[in-house]
């Protein structure tokens, strides 16, 4: 047995930064303090979920990403004093103009292992990612920390197969989403269920296809649209974490904060990739067509 | 609306070939009459599952798959007897030395629109595969019948997106799975919800991922293992059409021989790639790493 406690941090956002910061500097020490090992936010857990409208102003939330930045220096002292690594993620500014949706690692020592830039940015009426963030540049990658090899994905790279294939075959046993996803009001009666049965069921398909594990965490709560007479998003939560053969292992709930603490046996993902060993199958000779966007003209 | 109604065949085999195959064209011509427009075959139909044990008797199963061959003349005429597309899956011989695992697609005029060769082959214990069969060398296809486009994919095919996502990106509404895949009766009470729920998961998710239906055949039945003193397979039939969310629209029992008949409507695939419109947003630049087995190495 190898066995690592993962740590989500659910929580609702305020309209205050340093609010929303400070909460889940509490969360982190206090799920440290139960036994978390490797603790993921959910996606810009700093603001509330600001790309429900496309507004200049809002740049000014973005910030520098780096070992020297105040916000990696904050999280890296608590990774330090808790011995535990953090997955953070952070509305990065590269420069002027230069923006993107980041991820931090910090190891439990506090040393901080580098970042991921999301690569696949959505964009949909009140989730303007296409506005904020500039596709990331920075590649699949795995961070070695103390207590597990781990990816990173974010939140609209869940739906892209080839995402968490490229970053399981870069080592990870765990991949995290840090994850903003809700229902619009007027869709949740009819298709709300469906949602996000489909959000889970995708993610838990990475794990089985991968033989690794996957942790997302996702924001509760309603937030309010800017833009007047417009309702906003209500986040549907329900972070969770799935094994290899992609079973739930543990669920949070629905709208409630709260860091879902889930022990996982790493051992399983060695077990597993034999039992079922799709990954000694995979025809990478036959693989070139994804590269196109479609492939349907001659 | 574009309604098309799918026919899925899920039965048991005993060990006369020629009365399976007489038993599935009976079913074929009642799932016709009931109003079945594509109607699929489980794996490798007209025989039990003989990759449970590696025999060098069992290749005089295979038989050619061509325009001329009488397998599939019988098929054809089948066809355009009923107005119905058949999609068949065969043991092909190439020449002696050379059999694959072959799906072979006629249309509703009868007409021969080709095969495809499975081409991620398995090797587990009762799942000899690589044994009797070559890697499929004709690549993914897509095949334009009268009712729909539609993409075949055998059995382990189903545990790799990469398979999915090709066939979808050659224009595939419906992706079909012939398939063999059951409980080892040793592992059933404790793994057999997990594998089957892990199953039914990872095809799930290539409709999800893919905007697009997805339809699997599978047998029913227990088949002895030909070594003695060893136990055979119980196949688990629950043969299903999900719809491009990954819903579940219909799915046939676990142990009895029916023709499931699934309504699907083509143009919710239109409507879902626009909501949720993951092809847009596929990070073609950055999949060059598919190609290798795993990327652990510098």
């Amino acid at each position: 047995m190898n066995k690592v406690n993962i740590g989500l941090i659910q929580h609702s956002c305020s309209d205050s930064v340093g609010k929303n910061f400070d909460k889940v500097l509490g969360m982190i020490a206090s799920a440290a303090k139960k036994g978390a090992k490797i603790i993921a936010t959910q996606e810009l857990f700093k603001s509330r979920y600001f790309c429900q409208h496309e507004s200049y102003e809002l740049f000014k939330l973005a910030e520098p990403v780096s070992e020297k930045a105040a916000v990696v220096k904050a999280l890296s002292s608590l990774a330090k004093k808790y011995k535990v690594v953090i997955v953070a993620s952070l509305f990065e500014k590269q420069a002027e103009g230069v923006y993107y949706n980041t991820t931090a690692v910090l190891d439990a020592d506090g040393k901080y292992l580098g970042k991921y830039r999301k690569m696949h940015i959505p964009d949909d009426p009140q989730f303007y990612e296409k506005f904020y963030f500039a596709p990331g540049d920075l590649g699949y990658q795995v961070f070695k920390t103390k207590y597990a090899d781990i990816g990173v994905l974010i939140c609209w790279d869940q739906w892209y197969p080839e995402a968490a294939r490229l970053t399981a075959l870069k080592g990870a046993q765990i991949i995290f989403y840090p994850t903003a996803i809700g229902w619009l009001p007027a869709d949740k009666a009819e298709y709300g269920v469906r949602q996000h049965d489909s959000w889970e069921t995708i993610q838990r398909a990475h794990a089985i296809a991968n033989g690794c594990f996957v942790a997302a965490t996702n924001r509760v709560g309603y937030e309010p649209n800017p833009e007047k007479g417009k309702e906003g998003i209500e986040f549907w939560g329900q972070s969770f974490v799935a094994d290899p053969y992609g079973t739930v292992v543990k669920r949070a709930s629905v709208n409630k904060e709260e860091a879902l603490i889930v022990s996982v046996d790493l051992d399983v993902i060695a077990s597993k990739r034999v039992q079922w060993p799709f990954l000694r199958d995979r025809r990478i000779d036959s693989y070139s067509a994804l590269y196109k966007r479609f492939d349907n003209e001659k």
